[in-house]
């Protein structure tokens, strides 16, 4: 099964990577090693194309340096640090994490409050537009038709309107804000440094409160995450730019580790602010987006979720008085449930399996679907901005008249007197709508329709209320969100992916239940709870944490166990047929991941014929001239070089003439080494002093720094460099008769980036090291690409 | 901070080392590569003790093999497996999961209703004895002092009895059925073959009935799961002993890595059955015991979990309708509290935080206590079998007493109409106890100490019951239980740790909630769950899983912002002084487990001068001599030698003379070519079919087999044994410039047995392999005794 969903993933890449090259982007991994790559090129290479599609743009993607780099620099570093420095640092770890939280928080109040203000205004004025007569009955005879199109044209104005402003800001400003934001976080912790991904919060922020308050299918939930991630990354760096100037503690966060690490917090920041469920967003973070894990952080990030929290439930507090506007009813609870009184009988199992069943198939089906209807969107994203444009009105326009014409379908309901909320009182956006009803009726499809999301859920979770909706409505609602939840996701603007699977979801289940008849004694409101849980798993392909969320979002501990049962069926199910619907965004974006489970097949190879079939590594000496260091620099796009000495005298006394690796220096060191005219006249080793005279860690620890911007005289190009102090002398290396397999596990558990191979044998004259292996040369893909005969050998049962 | 504590803990590991010296056990480090150790040893030697404190017995201990072993013959029954055999192992994993959570579950129902009913009979039996004159008053006139004489005899008595049940097994059959249990889990998913763990189901559930029954101050958390992870362990292996024969299709199942995730889900069954919390048992088992974790794990370790709830749940349904003795009322939730409604102003914060302040300093102060009394112990336990006997039933007769003599001490208090439960009834154990006082008042102090300690723990968690108890009453029980609880842990019964700290500080919190008065409007109900849960935070350091675990005890969803912050406050104080009392414990047994977070000095040492430190590695030809091979094994105690072949000529035509290594071969593998009579008469490899005619990899999956149970001739002597096919060839390595602090990363986040050092030089006549380092290498413990001036280096901040 596995081998063959990566099979045609692998067929969907090159669909992109085509047009990729017709962009004529440069094309040099800037990881692997080799000099004038062009011309040494050879039959069988393994191509590593570092592109990937970001925003909707193809980027170069390199991989961040999540390994710690021992250099001397860094180690004298460490060494001097004072307690009272170690102490700054782990204050400053917490405060930022507090941060996070804060501001997640805040920032979800506000999307929160402007959205049902924003929706909320809107639909009252549609609302007294449609119901004109109700108020003016006696006053004068409007036309039907006339009452109807105003609506309509003011339900399909407004959210023109608000969709254009967060298609504009997404299209013109910041590409990456389109879309969850979910995957491209994924990566990043993985360690893909993920281009611009972190920087256009505002953006995102106002984005989403337009693409939510105008009604489209599509949740705050994946924006929120992402928020969360751009607010942790704003904090860690200092400043929205790398270039101003930044408070001086931030110094000792200046490193990819531990900006993952307040990445991590303000992922799960966002999951809490988003569902009000703090466990359930550290879970989140835990399950779907983290690569690793450690008991610490599980910690910071709990503490960033119980911040969230707290600003949350102070500001829920504060609205409940009644000053936040339409905002205001309820609790932390979002879909509360609790009042339902949860009997089990040995009969119930049937109905549960049958909704986690279905749930897995349409979950799947749902990502079938949604990867071609991305990939038919990316043609279109491809022609242009005012493409892209159009496609998002042309989705809010259509979903603007489905939502107002559809529940002419529906017929009219009776008030249900047991009920009261059911007949339309004031006309407030919660209440059930009377829209084309006489008095004393109701409109259910409008009812679901004409509201927000949220609202919409909340109603279709409702329990005890077994007659409020008509199955025909609900089969309408539930086709047209199927519709709308395929074709709205991949428009330009800031989209989450929760909300309309729990949409499609719980539609479905309501539906399952009002099948299932007298069959089963469990509540319809239930059944929609335990069908938005099974399209969610079947879709999202997460348990533990889903199971959480779900019972933050409910309140109710007794739901529990049939909501594991469902949970584990529907994801069963879905994954007998594809891979989670992340993961498919990964892939077509063309992002890096490296996955914990290695190919079967990888251990039918080794790292040594993958380093064969690279071009061959190239090396620096201990102690270089800066000609040939500007010759290698210029001529090749490669991150890290390994730093050998030729005819050191081992201490034990072996015969002499013997090579030693030094370790592996960072292009963006030696480029420092150039900018600082850290020039020696003749070959020597540098005393510490000098080094340390010359270069603070914190001027190392930047990345900034290219190779273009270092003018060296003629003069100096006869010089030479000792790169000895600023070599990470402790890379970690694989003998070449290693399989890739375990390569792999050892690249992805430590975090690396660069990975040395050392030959297997000892020999004199031979070169210490045989190649080196990037993120991009253990990706399945490529490596099938360059070893077509591995995707048939067989590796053995997975382990 | 953290160094402070483990030089502490240094300080602590001697004390039962010269002891285990004293008992002359074997000293040899079978891990560690060099023969005579005696002739070679230098000044200055890594000394790499293997014993530990196993069940109050000093070990040999040994690491598992968690790393695939890539030789020829597993690789081919890779390859060769078909996809039907693929599809058996998956079946077979999950069947496995299933039936763990299915026995887990049963067993636990088993316990439950046992405990429910000795106690409840015995109490039954004590308050009649005692209350005799409310029934009998009329009738005649006995005589005060007999009549609580006799109670509190029955009670001693029958206490007594069980004790002795539970400490004999424990004493005589299975040693390490007592205590918790999850300190040598926690070490042996760490990668430690805890010897003779996971044995003695029948006798751990036994111990536990009958210590938990006979009113010890211990709950039956810690044993659950042990006994989930020993059911995990026989099914894993198929028969509770290694050599009776096994089911066909568990051949699959006969390696450490399956076996470790299968214990995993055993574990976390555990605790889902003991607090029937599923959510929590996962995240138990993921924050504290487990030391890797995949996603698919996560998946399977909840599969189990909702098995286990699912079985809970059926037996309640069953036991509701009374079919179960005096167990019976009740539903899934144990403290339910949900009927109170939370709601919090600012003022809160300060109760909340002094809460979590205290809550950290007593958890803190415990894990001291428990600490030194745990060392006292281990010095009567190691005087025999009699002592560790005696010293059981001391305490359980020093607990009777008290818990009998104790409520004389209180006050009676009149019966609060408002609460009808208070006045006692026809004397079920669950009601408020009448005991010494007339008709119409009840005994508090009797109330919470003459039950079970479940019961106790839901009286001091009811809500809305403001003067119920006395603050003296709760003071008495609140001492009472600190000194029963530092004095019961250590004895020779099956013990959880849970409970106790429950018991602590449930009283604490409700002290505090009285004290507090009328500044606060929380219930004290709720102070108590928030004490229980600052002092379980203040002690075991967990945050995540023991915020759900709180969450699904008592069911209120509101609680968890303001449980979440006490948690925080309790863990970040308590760190401030010790480690975690799992931590504690697994240094005093010291069990050799590898903490995530290598200790800032590593940074300054390399693997290469811990290797100098050690005597020299042997190494074994490709092809080598019977002679020499036998000659090694029986000279040293080493579990794995590299296997190296001279003079081969390097493809790519370098000069002659290189030296090549071939892998790591394990001393099982040669013991197994050796029984096998694996020889060739001349020095050559062999072919593939040689050696699939020889052995099968089912032979070579097990881990039986001594060198001296092979008998080899002279003529054998002379003949040869290729080792290539049987060597792993993909070890993994890391160079001698390596940091220990960087390999320590790599060989826990890869789960290593051995890790290969290889020098950085390359030159001729070099050896390819300059050292092999252990597990015990890499203990902190151990490279400070052979490097003491680390200790006092500086490696700078955390990261």
């Amino acid at each position: 099964m596995e081998e063959e969903d990566s099979s045609q993933m692998a067929k969907a890449t090159p669909a992109y990577m085509e047009e990729a090259q017709s962009n004529e982007e440069e094309e040099r991994d800037p990881e692997s090693n080799s000099p004038h790559q062009s011309l040494l090129k050879r039959n069988r290479t393994l191509s590593s194309s570092p592109l990937a599609l970001v925003g909707a743009k193809v980027s170069h993607i390199e991989s961040l340096d999540y390994e710690i780099n021992e250099n001397d620099i860094f180690k004298h570093d460490w060494r001097s640090r004072s307690k009272e420095q170690v102490l700054q640092y782990i204050f400053l770890k917490w405060t930022l994490a507090c941060l996070v939280g804060l501001l997640t928080g805040l920032i979800a109040t506000l999307i929160n409050l402007a959205v049902e203000n924003i929706a909320g205004y809107k639909l009252l004025a549609v609302n007294f537009k449609s119901k004109v007569n109700s108020y003016f009955y006696l006053k004068q005879y409007w036309d039907d038709d006339d009452r109807y199109l105003t609506g309509l044209a003011y339900l399909t104005g407004a959210n023109f309107v608000l969709t254009s402003i967060a298609a504009v800001l997404c299209v013109c400003f910041a590409p990456t804000a389109a879309g969850p934001g979910i995957p491209e976080i994924k990566a990043y912790l993985n360690g893909v440094d993920t281009p611009n991904m972190f920087g256009a919060t505002t953006l995102i922020i106002i984005g989403s409160i337009g693409a939510v308050s105008a009604g489209l299918d599509l949740g705050k939930e994946g924006p929120l995450v992402h928020i969360g991630s751009c607010i942790a990354s704003l904090l860690g760096q200092g400043s929205p730019d790398n270039n101003s100037k930044k408070w001086r503690w931030l110094r000792y966060f200046n490193n990819d580790r531990d900006r993952r690490d307040l990445i991590t917090c303000g992922a799960s920041s966002g999951v809490c602010a988003a569902f009000r469920a703090p466990v359930g967003g550290v879970l989140f973070a835990l399950e779907e987006v983290a690569t690793w894990w450690r008991s610490a952080l599980l910690w910071r990030t709990f503490f960033s979720t119980a911040v969230v929290v707290v600003v949350l439930r102070a500001f829920i507090e504060i609205c409940n008085s009644g000053k936040c506007g339409l905002f205001g009813r309820g609790g932390l609870i979002m879909f509360d449930v609790s009042n339902v009184t949860v009997r089990y009988h040995v009969m119930d199992v049937i109905p549960v399996t049958v909704i986690g069943i279905i749930g897995g198939l349409l979950g799947s089906l749902y990502n079938y679907l949604l990867h071609k209807v991305l990939r038919f969107y990316n043609l279109i994203n491809q022609k242009g901005r005012m493409h892209k444009l159009l496609l998002s009105l042309t989705v809010s326009l259509f979903t603007s008249v489905c939502l107002y014409c559809l529940p002419f379908l529906a017929k009219c309901q009776p008030c249900d007197p047991n009920i009261p909320e059911t007949c339309p009182t004031s006309g407030r956006s919660s209440s059930f709508k009377q829209f084309n009803c006489p008095n004393g009726y109701y409109n259910d499809l409008a009812t679901i329709l004409l509201t927000t999301n949220d609202d919409a859920v909340r109603k279709i979770f409702s329990s005890n209320t077994l007659n409020v909706f008509q199955p025909m409505s609900l089969l309408i609602f539930f086709a047209l969100y199927c519709i709308l939840g395929l074709f709205t996701f991949g428009i330009a603007v800031p989209s989450g992916l929760f909300l309309p699977i729990i949409l499609i979801g719980s539609a479905y289940g309501r539906l399952l239940g009002m099948a299932m008849g007298s069959y089963s004694t469990i509540d319809q409101g239930l059944y929609a709870v335990l069908g938005a849980a099974s399209l969610m798993a079947g879709s999202m392909r997460m348990t533990v944490s889903l199971c959480v969320i779900f019972l933050e979002l409910t309140n109710n501990l007794l739901l529990l166990p049939i909501t594991m049962i469902v949970l584990l069926i529907a994801k069963t199910v879905g994954d007998g047929f594809n891979p989670s619907i992340y993961k498919i965004i990964l892939e077509l974006k063309g992002l890096p991941f490296l996955d914990a489970h290695p190919e079967p097949w990888m251990r039918n190879i080794t790292v040594g014929e993958l380093a064969d079939a690279k071009p061959p590594v190239v090396t620096l000496n201990g102690v270089e001239k800066v000609s040939r260091i500007v010759d290698v620099l210029r001529n090749t796009t490669h991150n890290a070089f390994p730093v050998v000495d030729d005819g050191v005298v081992p201490p034990t006394g072996l015969a002499l003439g013997a090579t030693e690796i030094h370790g592996l220096i960072l292009r963006a060191h030696i480029v420092q080494a150039l900018k600082k005219k850290f020039f020696l006249p003749e070959k020597r080793r540098t005393e510490e002093w000098e080094v340390r005279e010359k270069f603070t860690w914190v001027e190392l620890a930047e990345r900034e720094g290219k190779i273009e911007e270092v003018a060296v005289t003629s003069d100096e190009m006869k010089k030479y460099i000792d790169l000895h102090p600023l070599t990470n002398t402790t890379p970690y290396t694989v003998m070449e008769s290693m399989s890739v397999a375990k390569a792999l596990v050892l690249f992805r558990q430590v975090g690396l980036r660069h990975m040395l191979i050392v030959p297997k044998y000892e020999a004199a004259g031979a070169s210490p090291v045989v190649g080196i292996l990037t993120r991009q040369d253990l990706r399945a893909y490529n490596i099938l690409s360059a070893f077509p005969h591995l995707a048939t050998s067989k590796g053995g049962g997975t382990n």
